[in-house]
């Protein structure tokens, strides 16, 4: 379960709220403003607030008195055009702010992305939920046997139940225990110790704010094939709200990023031999095996 | 003249256009927005965009699910002793987005706080328009004999007169040469190479936005009684800002950061000796002259 | 145990390899290049590379073509200065960066500090050693009854005992089934995932590199007495390292920062009326009753 | 004139003095050290130090106690891979200072990179050399009829003779003003006051310091042909202090970034239309004729 029924209602409650404002207002945010999008087993994505709209970022862009804006044509050729030749400061002018619920060990690779603002419920502080991921049997998967970071295939039968069952067992166990230690009644150890025989896939929590530009960089990282399925999900819950938020910049992202590929110089020269005709091979391509293979899947090869 | 008439009327029309939003929202600060604050002689400070409000610290401090306020009080001891403590990150929750004309030496200042969101109009892809800043006769300060980075006396008379007109005559013709090498019936010169023959009181503009945390920073230093006056005043129509935006913040700004005093171990030591009655003398105290009138000066003696 | 043979052998093989060069060379801090201080069970920070020294400081607040140095008093003054003026750029020119061993609960409260460079091993990519922290009986502290983030009395006898058993126990199992779960003749999970079983006392390790500003934030937060007694031991462990390196800059930081307080301006009022001879008590103060105990903690009362 | 005598002698000094170090060293480095690269008419970049070298980022890329580094080809393979993939931190683990010397209008730009650090000549507290630049006959060039942030033709005869003439004439009259207000037995004027009379064309120079992710995201957008003249002579001649400084890193830039061209989706579709053999044309590609254009330009169409 996602939210307890008192957190749902404290959410209606704010979904109440009406107030008339003078700033960019976007409709289709609002309407999913505060609401839970949920993400694995417990772990929820909601926007808290936003600044900004597409007509923002041209209005920084230009630099104007007003909204910036003409037509509508021309705005979205001008976010093109900024997104094409990597003008990043008119998107930093776009900010929204999340709360996320997720595992610790999904939390430790977010808080890599070191542009933004984060507020963590404190384990120093309060006592955390019982609540921890245990996946999902289509994603429990093996060591993929060729790419050191990434995952094979799906486990199936007595082995996929042995890994449930150890994951399901230890992170029981050691929950018991981290209540037990801090039973006042007990040894009532200091929650700042506690904490500590927790398991890495507990569900935290945190506020987190980001601009436009930063947003963008970290789905481009986060919503690829190569990352980790449990970091993914969360990058594409984001989107749909990035969509709602901001669609013509999310367009240009689509299209200059999340389906883009780079192709070093040694690789435009192959793409020039091969335009004119030639039937370049890897071996003399000057591309190793890996990278020859890198630009043949781009290719769609 | 800070503003054109139509740079007023697109203000004014921006005002007009309300929105319903589920967002925290604030009347005081609503009231100002997008109009321009005057500064200097041609500048102004204008709030384009906010985003949270007090209950936004709140709420992030809390990591909450609704807007984390309780009684007032509370909300107001909590921010207090988030302030006092130096906790950031609950400030940097909250977002603003200013418009500012101001004179480049005065931009080349305030460039250096570099955590924040800058778009400056183009002096490369447009042309400047002929406004120069021309400190008023009150501000036209002497070097100060005793500290290398601050004002003396007021210049009068003659010395004063004198250095109006070269200001003056010395912005008008560099202005009017950039013209006529701009002039597509002359030289035609490439506008990236032009704007080199303008003075630093030539008059640019930028949109900067950038959170509570770092707004506070930036304030700090430059509502500063050592700031340099052409930035104070900036600093000081901003403060007016965030008074009407976060009240409460503002107000443990005020207590903990504006007027408030570090002393060293070496000066906590000295005030221990004092008010234990001891006559302490500079000779005695271990500090030096500059030190021991700091804080003599700090303790209203 | 800290090191492994192995590591221990290539850190005295490459404590063999001089070189000449024509950078500022700080002879004290060369003296601990590479090797590691033990902190906590398993733990260790080492000093692997730095640029800059107390000199560079100066140089660089002088903009100078040399050294910038002239009498070490002058410089020292210098940056004493700085420090007590809250220049921070000078003390950005020096850089560190340190190899940790630390805890993953560790590690998580660290990196909260976003302006640093990290490189952390990568327990998607391989394999975590079996290191745990285990509090020394003598850090075994119960939760303090007045603060939520502190400890209170050492635990003692049978509760101790328990907690300890606990710990070790919880750690040892989950780190059994991490192994059992990723073993290529079993499910061979991917590492990704298995890593997520493992509990917060795991121990992690990183390149964190930082300058000697953003080192000084850091060392101000973490040194302190607040801080948790698991991070402030690294804080701790760096100080010295710190001390040998720029020896200047850490006098004014120790001075300036380490041991100062800040007096509200409500506080600097009050101060001027003890030392006017009026008895100030807490309920004439306007201070809450929390401010005026930390106040009359500072002033040794 | 870049250097004085005394400037030069200063940097001689400089160079006479070696010290033994266990730090990583560059010999093709140290030959640069400190000795001033000329950039423009009285511009230059010197290296003031450095921190790390290709093993460096080896070395942290695997988190190892030693070096890091095992063959030469292993090492450029792992760098090829990380540069490639987008990875960032590793090349943060290399860091280097420079001190430069630019006209204003050249620092406006080059303050724009945010993550860096920086201390400037203050004008405030000292008095600005009489050195600007004045572009070489060859760099005089018209406003681009076709791209408003570019540069057309070179400008000839009485055109580019007037606009040297404006410019040196405007140079030599404000600072000479300058140094009117400035006379201390006449107006004395402050010397933060005084500075608003120069033209954006005076020198000024900084410290500037980096780490090498970020030095090559500024050398990717500085370096390159749509960079302003004036601001990508000085990323050139810092890309050969890189050069030398970290070859291995240094190729894998020119080949992944400087080199490289990123296609957007659409423009990968085109790209698979027409290595299947069919003849794309603008009006049926999808794309604008601007986009068009440059999509042709990277296949050297």
């Amino acid at each position: 379960m996602t939210l307890t029924p008192d957190q749902s209602a404290e959410i209606s409650a704010a979904r109440e709220r009406t107030a008339a404002t003078l700033r960019p207002t976007v409709p289709a945010l609002e309407a999913m403003l505060f609401n839970a999008i949920p993400v694995l087993d417990h772990g929820f994505v909601r926007v808290i607030d936003y600044m900004g709209d597409d007509a923002a970022v041209v209005q920084a862009a230009r630099v104007s008195y007003g909204r910036g804006t003409r037509k509508i044509s021309e705005d979205e050729g001008l976010i093109r055009y900024l997104m094409r030749h990597w003008h990043s400061t008119p998107f930093e002018m776009c900010e929204i702010k999340y709360h996320v619920k997720l595992p610790i060990f999904v939390a430790r690779q977010w808080i890599r992305h070191r542009t933004a603002n984060v507020n963590e419920y404190s384990a120093r502080y309060s006592i955390l939920d019982k609540e921890f991921y245990i996946p999902a049997p289509e994603h429990l998967a093996a060591q993929s046997s060729d790419n050191r970071q990434g995952r094979g295939a799906v486990l199936e039968g007595e082995d996929a139940a042995r890994v449930l069952s150890l994951l399901r067992q230890d992170a029981e166990q050691t929950y018991a225990h981290y209540e037990e230690m801090l039973d006042e009644n007990g040894a009532g150890l200091a929650r700042e110790l506690a904490r500590m025989n927790l398991t890495l896939n507990t569900y935290t929590q945190w506020y987190w704010k980001t601009d436009l530009h930063n947003l963008f960089h970290f789905l481009r990282l986060r919503a690829d094939a190569h990352a980790q399925y449990e970091i993914r999900v969360y990058a594409e819950a984001m989107l749909e709200t990035v969509k709602a938020w901001v669609p013509l910049c999310y367009a240009a992202f689509t299209d200059y990023r999340l389906g883009a590929v780079t192709f070093s110089a040694k690789m435009l020269d192959i793409l020039r031999r091969m335009l004119a005709g030639e039937a370049v091979e890897q071996h003399d391509s000057g591309l190793s095996k890996r990278e020859w293979a890198e630009m043949m899947a781009a290719l769609g090869r």
